[in-house]
C-alpha cells in the first residue's frame, strides 16, 4: 500500500492525498461506512458505489464469528463473498471484544471472551487477529489493542497502552512472518491509545513510528469523553504522526467533529452514525439534522435535500418516507441510509476539494455555521 | 382503459393479451406484485421496474388508514407518492376488513370496523371505496365485496353474493357519475363471488355482466379451499366471464397454480407468496423452492440460479445470501425479494410467449414437470 500526499493546507494541518492498495485508488479525507457483518446495514454494494463510498469497514469480531473468516477466504475473501471490488479496511475486534463479548479475560498473552451470539469460548492473539484479517483478505488490517475505557486514570491508561504496544510489536512480527493466502497485498496499520493523557499518547506514538507501520489510527477517543479532549489528543496526534503515513480517526463521529479532524490532519474516518441514524429515521442534511417521523413532514412533498445527488433525494418526498417510517416499511431504512451514506460522503469530497483549492478553513467555517445554527434550534 | 385480446391457445382457455392504461401499458398474462402500504415490501421502484414488473397493487384498506387518501390524492396520486410511474390496480378494502379489522358489522350499507392500527371507527360503503379509490387515482378500481369464508353454507355463500352484487350496482352507479380527481382515466372492476358452489357463482356472473364491467375478477379464492375446487370454480368462471375484457384471479398464487390458472383463461394475477416468502428465505427456481437458511448452502458459491438474469444471482452468492438470513442482515430481504419477483415476472413473460408461438401446453406441461417434481422430494 502507498499513500500518495497532494497537498497540504497553509492556515490548518489539513491533507488531500490517495492512498493506493491492492482493490484500487481512494482519495482522502476519506469516510469509511462500516459494514460490520459483510453487509453495509441496508445498502447493497450497488448502493454504496452510487452513494460515492470506495472503501468500507468490516468487523473482524462479527465476521469471525459468523460466518467465520476461513469460509470468508475459501470465498475468495471479503471483498468476493460480499460482492463489493473496492478496498476494505478490517479493524482487529479489540474494541467489539470490550463492548459486546461476555466475560473477557485480558492478559499478556491476548483476550478471551464468550461469543454474544451463543457463548462459545474463544481467545483473541495479536497473531490469530492478524491470520484472521489474513483469511478476509481486506487490504488494511488493523493491530489488536487494548482500548481503556473513558474515564481512566493515569495508571490504568499506562498499563493499556504498554499491553498495546507489546501486542503491535508481536503483530507486526507475524504481520511481516505472512504472506496474504489470497495473493493481494494487505497492509498493517498501527493504533495510537492512551485514553485523554497527552503523556500516554506520545509514549505510545515513540514506540509505535519505531515499527514503520503503512499507516496509523487514533483509538480510545469518541468513548464518552468531552469533545475537547478529543479534539485535544487528535491534535496532538496529528502534529506527531508521519506526514508520509496515513491517518485514520477510529470512530469518530458526528458531521462537525468530522470536519474538525480533518482540519487537524486526520485523513480516514469511520462511524456507524450516518447508517444508525438513517434506521431510526433521522436524515443529515446541510442545515442540520431532520428526523423524518415529525409530523411537520406530513405533507412536505419536498425531497430530503433538493440539492443532494442521491437515489432517495432524486425520487422521494419527505412525507412519504415519514409515511415509510411511521408505516414500518422496510424500505424507508435502505432510503435514508443512501442518502445519509451519500451526505457523508459529499462532506469528505468537499473537504478535499477545497484543500485542493487552498480555500479549505474558508469551507470549514461555512460549513460549520451552516451546519451548527440550526443543530442548536 | 382498453384490453386488446391477442391470440387464444388452441388446446386450452390461455389467453395472451394487452391492457392499455393511463399509466401505460401492461402485457398480460400478467403478476403484480402486492404493494400494501405503497412500497412492495423491501423493493424500491427501481427494483421493481428491473424485476420486469409492470403493474402493482396497492391494498385500499391500508392506505385509507395510513396516510390516508385525502394525502395520497395531495400529493398526486398513488404512482406520484410512491414514485411508481406505470399502472397500479388498487383493491377495495374488503378483504383486509374482514381478515385484519376488528369488530367488523357488515349490513346492507356497508361494513362497519375498528382500525387495526389505532382501534379508531370507520365504516367502508361501495360509494366511499370508490372515492377512496378516486384519490388514490389508480388505473384499475375494484369494487367493495363481502368475500364469504371458507367452508360456508350454499345459505351464506348465496346471501353475501347477493350483497355484493347489490354493492357492485351501486359501485358502478357511482363510478359512472364521478370524475377522476386526478384527471387520468380509472378502470373499474366487477368481482364474482359465490364460494365453491357452481350455481351461485354463475348467479353471480350473470347479474354482473349486464353492468359491463371494465374486467372482472375472481374473488373469494385462495381462502382454504381444496386446490380441485380453486381449479373448478377458476374453470368455469374462465368459460363464462367476455373474452373481451381482462380476468383477474385474485389472491392466487403459487407458481403452478398461476400456469394452471392461466390454462383456464385468467390474464391477471396477485399475491404475497413470492414477496413473504422471499422475507423468510425462501427462493424460487426453476427446479422448485429452495430455503436459504439450510446448512446444504453454507459453502454454496453458486448463485440461486445461474440462469437468471436479476441483480441477486448476477452478484451474490447462495452462502453470502444464507450469511445475511443466518445474521438478519435487511439486505438479505430485499436481495431474496428482487430474485422471488423477477422469478414470477419471468414464468408470466414465458406463458405470454408460449402462447403467443402456440406452444402453451408445451411449455406448461414442461414447467410443471421440472418445477413439481423437486417439490415433491
Amino acid at each position: 500500500m502507498k499513500f500518495k500526499l497532494e497537498k497540504t493546507d497553509t492556515q490548518s494541518a489539513a491533507r488531500s492525498g490517495q492512498l493506493h492498495t491492492a482493490h484500487g485508488k481512494v482519495q482522502t479525507p476519506v469516510f469509511m461506512p462500516v459494514g460490520t457483518q459483510a453487509s453495509v446495514k441496508t445498502a447493497s454494494p450497488e448502493d454504496l458505489e452510487q452513494a460515492g463510498a470506495r472503501i468500507i469497514l468490516g468487523n473482524t469480531y462479527h465476521l469471525y464469528l459468523r460466518p467465520g473468516h476461513r469460509l470468508i477466504e475459501e470465498s475468495g475473501g471479503l471483498q468476493s463473498f460480499m460482492s463489493w471490488p473496492h478496498p476494505i479496511l478490517t479493524d482487529s475486534g479489540g474494541f467489539q471484544v470490550f463492548s459486546l463479548a461476555e466475560l473477557r479475560k485480558i492478559n499478556d498473552e491476548g483476550v478471551r471472551f464468550q461469543s454474544h451470539i451463543d457463548g462459545s469460548y474463544h481467545t483473541f492473539t495479536p497473531e490469530l487477529v492478524v491470520d484472521i484479517q489474513r483469511s478476509l483478505g481486506s487490504d488494511i488490517m488493523m493491530v489488536l489493542d487494548e482500548c481503556a475505557p473513558f474515564p481512566c486514570t493515569h495508571e490504568y491508561a499506562l498499563k493499556a497502552n504498554e499491553r498495546t504496544v507489546r501486542w503491535a510489536e508481536r503483530s507486526i512480527t507475524h504481520f511481516r512472518a505472512t504472506k496474504p493466502p489470497l495473493g493481494k497485498e494487505q497492509a498493517l496499520f498501527g493504533i495510537v491509545q492512551g485514553s485523554t493523557y497527552e503523556d500516554v499518547r506520545r509514549q505510545s506514538m515513540q514506540q509505535l513510528l519505531k515499527m514503520d507501520f503503512d499507516g496509523y489510527a487514533v483509538g480510545g477517543l469518541a468513548v464518552g469523553e468531552p469533545k475537547s479532549a478529543m479534539m485535544n489528543i487528535t491534535q496532538l496526534c496529528g502534529d506527531l504522526l508521519p506526514k508520509h503515513k496515513p491517518r485514520y480517526l477510529m470512530g469518530v463521529g458526528k458531521p462537525e467533529d468530522i470536519v474538525h479532524a480533518i482540519s487537524l490532519g486526520m485523513d480516514m474516518f469511520d462511524c456507524v452514525i450516518p447508517t444508525r441514524n438513517a434506521r431510526n429515521g433521522t436524515v443529515f442534511t446541510w442545515i442540520g439534522r431532520l428526523v423524518l417521523k415529525n409530523s411537520q413532514y406530513e405533507k412536505d412533498f419536498q425531497p430530503i435535500d433538493a440539492s443532494c445527488p442521491c437515489y432517495t433525494c432524486r425520487t422521494f418526498s419527505r412525507a412519504y418516507l415519514r409515511h415509510l417510517f411511521q408505516a414500518q416499511e422496510i424500505l424507508g431504512l435502505r432510503l435514508a441510509t443512501i442518502h445519509n451514506i451519500t451526505f457523508y460522503m459529499q462532506i469528505v469530497k468537499n473537504a478535499r476539494e477545497a484543500i485542493q483549492k487552498g480555500i479549505f478553513e474558508e469551507w470549514k467555517n461555512q460549513f460549520l455555521n451552516n451546519y451548527q445554527m440550526t443543530e442548536q434550534v
